[in-house]
Formats: C-alpha cells, structure tokens, sequence
C-alpha cells in the first residue's frame, strides 16, 4: 500500500518510532536503517524492508525506486511522510529522507565454518552501542567472518550501533553465545583465540597468529575478566605509551584485527 | 570562594552552561571538562581549574579536595551544587558529580620539535568531535608528539571531544594550523610524512616509515583531498577486504599510528 502521511498518530509511523525501545526491538525482531545508501545496502543484500519510509526530498530518487520495488515485492509497506515526521522518527533536526525498517538476523554459533575467514572476532559484554556499531564497520572493512557477541550486550541493531556500522549491518554475519556457549564452542576452534588483555606481557604484533585468528575483546569498563582470558590460546597487549591507560575498544579492536590478517 | 547552589539563574552556572557553544568558548578560551578523574587529570598535568563545581556525591571524596586546592591556590571559583544543577550543565540524566572549566592551551607549529617523540599526528578539516577525541586519547596512548588540526577542524574542546579524550585532552599537545602553514611547515619534517588514501597503492604496513612519522589523515567524508596528499612522501592505504568501503576515522587513525610505532 503507499500513500502521504502528515500525522505522528499514523500507526504505522507510531511502530517504526516504537523501535528507538530496545524491548520494542526485541518483541518485534525488527530494526532500523536510516538513510538512502544504507537502505539500498540491505536491499542489495537481499534483505526486503518491511516497512519503507521516505520524505519529499528523495522522492524521485532513482535508488528509491529500487528500494520501493524490493519493498512491495515481500508485500512491505512505503509510506510517503513529511521531513518533520522523519525528524521525530529519527529524533534528529536534520533526519535522513529515507527510514526502512528491516528483520534482525543472528546466526549461531553452529553456523560458523572457520574456514571462511581468516579472521573472526568476538566481543564480551559490550557496551556500547557507537562502539559495537563501529566494530561492525571494521570486521566488514577486514573482510571478517562474523562478530560474535559473548554475554549480555548492548543491541547491535539499536539505532545509534546500526548507524555506526554505515550499512555494514547488512554485511557482517553477527551471532550470539553465552559465556557457557562460547567456551564449549571454542575449544574445536582450529586457529588462535587471541585475547586483549592490558596485563599481558605479549605485545599484539610479536604473537603467532595462526589463522583463523579468533580476537576475543573485553568490555569498555573492565576488559577481558580471567575466565575470559583463559579461554584464550594467548593474550597479548597494545603498548601503552603515554599517559592513557587504554584505548577506545573499537579502536582497539580495529588495531587487532589489522594486526591478525 | 565557596557556596551552594540552587539556581540555574546563578551566573557561574549560566557561564558553565553557556560553554557548551563553539562561540562561547572560543570568545573566553575555556572548556569543560567533567568527572572526577578527568578533573585531578586536568589538575596533575598543571591546570588548575577555573570554576570547580561539584555535587553531593563528590563532597567527601578526597580527590576533590585536592581539586578544591588547586582551583583556590589560583583564586578560581567553587560551587558546590545539586545534581539538578549537574544534570541541566551536563546535558545529561546521570551526570557526572564534578565538572571543571579549564584554560583551552594550543600551541605552535614553531614549539614542535619533531626529535621529542617517534609518531605525530596530522588531521585535515576533521568534523565530527567524538572521532577527534578518540584519535587524541589514542595519540596519548601511544605517546605521540602532538595532534596537529590542519584547516578548519571541529572544536577539541567541545564537551563532546573532551568526554571521548577520556583525560587525554590534558596530556597530548594540541596545535592549529592553516592549510598553507602545514605545507610551509612539512618542508623540514626530518622523517616521513605519510597520508592515507584508499587510493593509493600501498599497503600501510609494507611502506617504510622513517621516524619521527608524521601521520596525515583526511577527514570523515572526503578523505585527503590531492593537494594534501601531494604534501606527503608516501601516501598508503589500509587494504578493504570486505562490502565496507572505508574505516571509521578515529579507529584508521588507531591503525596508523600504531602501524608506524
């Protein structure tokens, strides 16, 4: 169905701002993707919008055309909506003209070959969604298999992670495991499992890597806690050289997986 | 001076707040810094604090007394207020329970002397603060001379930058300059000026970097423009391998600096 929506009281519109709600989120299986490029990015992938929002200004924007096609050929449904209702959907002054609303997708552990990538990385209890967002980016830049998320963490398919990942969402296969999971799954692991740890004495560039290298993170507040770390074949350091006692985990991550491939 | 505050009418409050615009501090040279530890960072590095504010929560600590010291050894100002009063200066709904507002410090391209340490750090017309933050927190890290903002940057200073720089924005030294004075300036670079560029050629890791490295990056949407690149004896690039078409810019900087150290 299509047609021009000016109201906020819209249900459709109500049910795509509903998704800023991580238990929203999690009830409905669905998240957001915001802007042209990236909403041409999942079609692209195969990945149909459910529902596809648009503004005045992209319109007659030939890369929504495709969108739209893709859109109503699983029955989905393209609203055209005013640049203020965009603005309250996105909650931005400057919203994207193009909103589409798509199915999260997780894959489990079982579904990993390792053979596939000669680096894989795994992220224990992030939390930070600007972070989590941007180490998408990264796995998908390296050529990554997958980012394997360890505990409870932050929503990947929040708003503020699926921005950051800049349409990589879409790229990157992303699976979930509990501590228990993962540590019965990584003992069949053939390569390294290469923790990060600010107490270890091998520095991240002098370590053997045997590929696939699996990097495994530790969170923002606390790093790689010791059950973690002994998980891991070995655990190496960044140097630290200054007077900061750590980096950026997506930083640090991105420094890792440069250094494995 | 010392009292509680209850006012957000209260002048040093409206000043404090009144920081959280680029016109504001560029007009009175401060900036904000907040938490206690980014604070006794501020304060161990040399800068006494010009306001020092804090909450119930912090009163009793006593790293804020040491803080409250060196703020009135140089006759700045004390408040104590309430945590309604941090949340409106903070922005935020769990504020943290003390913010400083400090001298901005730049220096000149002339106070650089390039044999002080292994790796510096050029950015070209960088926008989005949280990046620039995270890149100067990464250039203390790894003890890199400066961070050198080359044409018109975002503001290191904005309350966004400082909360990425996590006390880094204390430790690494900052300078400005114009496009034209960066390439007058690079002609007596005594080590190798390095660009990055996704179209350039050469892996990042197999160019040869002659220390001290002076690392140039392009900014979030365009990347080196080619009069900058031109400046550079090497331009290099840090290989794609995936869907994803480039890094983000704080975690390519990240990968640079710790590639060329």
């Amino acid at each position: 169905m299509s047609g021009r929506i000016t109201s906020l009281a819209n249900p459709t519109v109500k049910a795509v701002r509903a998704l800023h709600l991580r238990k929203e989120r999690d009830e409905t299986g669905l998240f957001v993707a915001e802007g042209l490029k990236n909403v041409t990015e999942g079609v692209e992938q195969g990945h149909a919008p459910h529902i596809l929002m648009y503004g005045p200004e992209a319109a007659s924007h030939p890369l929504l055309k495709k969108a739209v096609e893709a859109t109503r050929a699983t029955r989905g449904e393209v609203i055209e909506v005013t640049e203020a209702i965009l603005a309250k959907v996105s909650r931005r002054d400057n919203p994207q003209a193009v909103v589409g609303v798509f199915r999260q997708t997780y894959r489990g552990l079982d579904q990993i070959d390792p053979r596939t990538a000669p680096c894989w990385v795994a992220l224990h209890r992030v939390r930070d969604p600007g972070n989590l967002g941007t180490i998408v980016r990264t796995a998908d830049a390296a050529g990554c298999g997958a980012v394997i998320l360890v505990g409870e963490c932050c929503d990947p398919f929040s708003v503020e992670a699926v921005r950051a990942t800049m349409g990589s969402i879409f790229a990157v296969p992303l699976v979930r495991a509990s501590e228990a999971e993962f540590a019965g799954w990584r003992a069949n692991w053939p390569g390294s499992v290469v923790g990060t740890l600010l107490s270890a004495s091998v520095d991240h560039r002098s370590a053997a890597y045997q590929k696939p290298a699996l990097i495994l993170m530790g969170n923002e507040q606390q790093g790689l806690p010791p059950e973690m770390a002994g998980l891991c074949d070995v655990n190496v350091k960044i140097p630290m050289r200054g007077r900061a006692d750590s980096l950026n985990l997506a930083v640090a991550t991105g420094i890792m997986i440069y250094a494995a491939t």
